[in-house]
């Protein structure tokens, strides 16, 4: 096993260990809203934006209960965007890694409140002492997460997706979606590390810039693997977002020159973390693992 | 005019103000969102809970940004939650203040999205440095805002709502209900005053509790209005929670045994703030106002 795939599963194991102890537990007759919870941040995942936030808090030094608990946060937005873009009236999804999705599991009430749950126990942990003991440091990291959550990132870039089957949109703006919906998260995850860290601004606007590289390249790759595992699987060359008449990197780029601009991205991304030298040799690989990889 | 009047137009006509100049102006193809966001807060509402927070704030000497933006906060909060509870999948509800709700003036994928936005964004708020110097305090606020917000507090009551038609609550279940529903955000608009004024741990909580007894006369003179409504216009004993089967403090204590629990309630409320003497009257007069409210 690589030295990558150690740490992810090593990361992995330890925020899912951590988002079962934050959790709350199934308990009176709210308590399907906290099993709702559970079903949607336990049910595995690659765990991608802790690692990130763990990875990058590691360059300054920052271990344990501060990074597991941002990383955590971190990830109970990703969730929470998740089963709110499964609802009927957003993507009407029934499967998420091949498990029902929230409202199909429980109904679309208790998945709407289990969303609104996590994004609001995202923020508490955050605010909370174990997070880190100078309170400027937690308000750093609830502004910081709320700006890459809030109307400006995901929750903005998902409207411009549900808009985007009438907007023709360019490279230009499919880059813009693409960096609110997925990127503002990912480019705070690796941010977060550096406000654990107290690290200068200059390392601070680094990472965030080699995650605002990454998230783009990695929704690049996902692009390809819809149709490259559409195309093996169903034998047709179009994946789910050209059915729904939404244009993706490849429309616009074609195959080669998408491959080429995710190629490009992630030396980018490398690029941004010159000043780390040998301690980012894991979010380097990271890197380049997000565009080899299978799934 | 009185005093008391005087005061609550004040303040929803300065918190109104603010919560134009916070929330983000519709821009670009996401602009939709902002839209609806400015629409569900800014259609009117009594303000009852930024006119907690705003004269609890005063009884400390905190005036102006501060309490402005808490009070803003927590009535982003009580909007996203309206917002969510009317959609079809909750409450299925078009009409909200003689407008249209949410999801009915835009869509439902809209209006998830508007609820998630304000949600994130009143942490944002809290978060941000024009909230108080002491960053400490900050997350004091977003800790607080969470809990009773969450799981824990609102989320968790409507959790029980929805589920309290298969479940048979007594009056310690229904209480329950009503004071995670909405009790704790009414007690943190009250406590977050004293937050804001880095007050003595007794005053906070003599202010907290001052609060959940007022929430829970407010529901309770919510049932009676809904009921008594009902009486004159449809000339039907039973209001639209008692057609849903879902008992209330009338069924459990009868007309009069709810009207006598409730002033009660507001006795308790005003013993709370005794050791305020004179500063506190605004909120004494606001607590008999709650059950004497012809709306």
């Amino acid at each position: 096993m690589s030295d990558l795939s150690h740490a992810l599963n090593e990361t992995a194991e330890a925020v899912t260990e951590a988002l079962a102890r934050l959790l709350p537990e199934p308990m009176g007759h709210e308590g399907r809203v906290a099993e709702a919870m559970r079903y949607a941040c336990l049910a595995g995942g690659k765990r991608l934006r802790p690692f990130l936030t763990v990875s990058s808090a590691r360059l300054f030094g920052v271990e344990g209960e501060p990074a597991l608990r941002t990383a955590a946060a971190a990830e109970m937005i990703h969730c929470y965007s998740l089963v709110h873009d499964d609802l009927p009236a957003m993507d009407d999804d029934d499967l998420r890694r091949g498990q029902p999705t929230c409202h199909i599991q429980f109904d679309e009430a208790t998945a709407i409140l289990a969303g609104d749950a996590l994004l609001t126990y995202a923020f508490e942990v955050l605010a909370g002492d174990a997070t880190h003991p100078d309170p400027s440091v937690r308000c750093e990291l609830v502004s910081g997460l709320g700006m890459a959550a809030g109307p400006a990132g995901m929750v903005g870039g998902q409207m411009i997706d549900l808009a985007a089957a009438d907007n023709e949109l360019d490279l230009a703006g499919i880059t813009r979606l693409q960096n609110l919906k997925t990127g503002a998260l990912i480019a705070f995850s690796c941010e977060a590390g550096a406000i654990l860290g107290e690290a200068t601004p200059d390392h601070r606007q680094a990472l965030a810039a080699y995650g605002r590289d990454l998230g783009l390249a990695f929704q690049i790759a996902d692009d390809l693997l819809d149709i490259e595992s559409t195309e093996a699987e169903l034998g047709k060359a179009v994946g789910k977002d050209a059915d729904h008449g939404k244009a993706t990197f490849i429309d616009l780029l074609g195959l080669e020159g998408a491959r080429d601009y995710s190629r490009q991205l992630v030396d980018s991304a490398i690029g941004r973390l010159d000043s780390f030298g040998k301690g980012a040799i894991l979010l380097e690989e990271a890197a380049r693992f997000v565009i080899d990889r299978r799934n």
